[in-house]
């Protein structure tokens, strides 16, 4: 049992790292830091924090320590590198990677004696530490449950389960999806443009109408569940037709249709199986065919 | 000047004119109808509607004409064989289709005596009449004026302006932002799916993290319109980087991630012309330079 529980760690001083650290200071909790390139430290000693020289060293120094690196190959080198002294760690990894990856360190982790929790940031550092920020976890209940307070300190916590993998599978899926949203909103923008409407015209329509579309996607979700695919009311022939009439009208606007065309494959495959006239959620199966 | 001012007619009664003559009957006005197929006309005569045998006599018996046919191809060939009929009429067409479409069936309609509105309908045919329709109209701001209160029964209304085109650039527009959106969605159930989520777990998330990223979209807007790209809060070196994690997290759970190709071109040739630091927003840019 460590005899001086309120001691926070921050590995890696990167743009989050960095929020992460200032906002443990700004709420007056003694800090240690780490970098590889020393000089990120700077401010933060200057503002009350430790920075130690090694990883382990620091690792040392924190009951709960929060990793925030590059990557998970960084985060693997790093914590490598400080093997010796994560037993008995309470570790909290917000670096981005895929639930493998999240997965492969709980386990290592939890060789050397220590907890790991993964957790998925959902901010930008301008708004760690605000209302704005959330951050999802999972792997240990037991980090999360005796840490919850000073992590939600940093962003509204949210503990999804104890498969360190899950809120990396959610998150990489999450982004996956806003990427989508976010190619969808540049086609757009570039199709008004060359019809005579401004972006900022636009955008109000769209975002308004994207809302409204939300309840369908919350069907469609049900249908991938379900695997019945047979709601229907917005069939994949009747997106097939409605699809070809935006690439077509984006052709003749002179705006390449290039963002849609891997959509309109994934409806293609399911009609050519047979599938004319089930949900366009169907549309999913065609990613696992193609696995 | 007509002397039964209140006469309505509905040309085509696929899904969507049926159900814009049943909400005009249901309010008890006075309705015409033609069908290329007549016995699509019967279940609204006998609720009190008059079938016509040609689209021209249709035309004749209505001041105001509502076109939902197919296409813009098919919308041109039934008012052409009805030229005769369309002098005096207002003419609201929400048949789906690009602006140019919509701006030659304007002039043409100019060119006959008649008055032309084009109508992008957001809505199912279900949700005609209810407040859950929406319709943008763009045209003949007399004809929107003048039949306001008519076709505000169909679904609320709002008027984009007097280019016949700009309804439809609107629409195409945003279905391209909305089927963006659909893809995204697709290929995020799926990366859940492979890690163990399950797509109704997975999308009150999502939903509420899309929400989230209205405002990054608005402030996008603003970027293109300005073609500043300054903002940089949101880099496409940071979202290169980003974008390459999920591309890889993909297909580490065999989800292949062809959706998020097309974006990912999209910021690799800004990038390539040496934009690195600049807003994501500027990816828009490469729909211009390819076109
Ligand atoms: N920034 C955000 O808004 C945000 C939001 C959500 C999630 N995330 C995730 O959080 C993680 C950190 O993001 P960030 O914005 O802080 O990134 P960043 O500013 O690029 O910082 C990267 C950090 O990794 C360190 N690093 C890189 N290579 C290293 C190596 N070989 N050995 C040791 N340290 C190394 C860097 O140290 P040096 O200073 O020595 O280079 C720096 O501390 C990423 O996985 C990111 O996806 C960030
Ligand atoms: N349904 C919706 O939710 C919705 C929403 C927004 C916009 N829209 C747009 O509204 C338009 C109509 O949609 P809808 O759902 O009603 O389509 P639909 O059910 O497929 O109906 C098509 C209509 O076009 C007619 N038609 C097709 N080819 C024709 C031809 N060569 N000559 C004469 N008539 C012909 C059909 O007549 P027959 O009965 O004789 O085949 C029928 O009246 C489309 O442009 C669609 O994109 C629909």
């Amino acid at each position: 049992m460590s005899t001086t529980p309120e001691r926070v760690t921050v590995i890696g001083l990167g743009n989050l790292g960095r929020a992460l650290a200032e906002t443990f200071l700004h709420h007056g909790h003694p800090t240690t830091v780490w970098n590889r390139d020393a000089a990120k430290a700077e401010a933060l000693v200057a503002a009350g924090a430790t920075a130690e020289a090694t990883a382990a060293e620091a690792i040392s120094a924190g009951d709960l320590v929060i990793v925030a690196l590059l990557d998970s190959t960084v985060s693997r080198q790093v914590l490598a590198g400080a093997a010796d002294a994560v037993a008995g760690r309470a570790l909290v990894n917000v670096t981005s990677g895929g639930p493998e990856d999240a997965r492969e360190l709980a386990a290592w982790a939890a060789e050397q004696g220590a907890d790991y929790l993964h957790g998925a940031v959902y901010a930008v550092p301008q708004t760690i530490g605000t209302t704005e920020s959330s951050i999802s976890y999972s792997g240990s209940e037991s980090v999360h449950q005796r840490w919850q307070t000073r992590l939600d300190l940093l962003g509204k916590g949210t503990f999804l389960g104890t498969d360190a993998g899950l809120a990396s599978g959610y998150d990489v899926a999450i982004l996956a999806g806003m990427y989508g949203m976010i190619g969808g909103f540049l086609h757009a923008t570039a199709m008004a443009a060359a019809a005579g409407v401004r972006a900022t015209e636009l955008t109000p329509m769209l975002l308004s109408w994207l809302a409204d579309s939300f309840p369908a996607l919350s069907t469609f979700a049900e249908e991938i569940d379900s695997g019945g695919y047979t709601g229907g009311e917005s069939s994949l022939a009747m997106n097939q037709a409605g699809l070809a009439t935006i690439i077509r009208a984006s052709q003749e606007l002179d705006v390449p249709a290039g963002t849609l065309l891997p959509l309109k494959d994934l409806i293609d495959r399911q009609i050519a199986a047979g599938h004319a006239a089930a949900s366009l959620s169907r549309a999913v199966e065609s990613f696992r065919s193609a696995a």
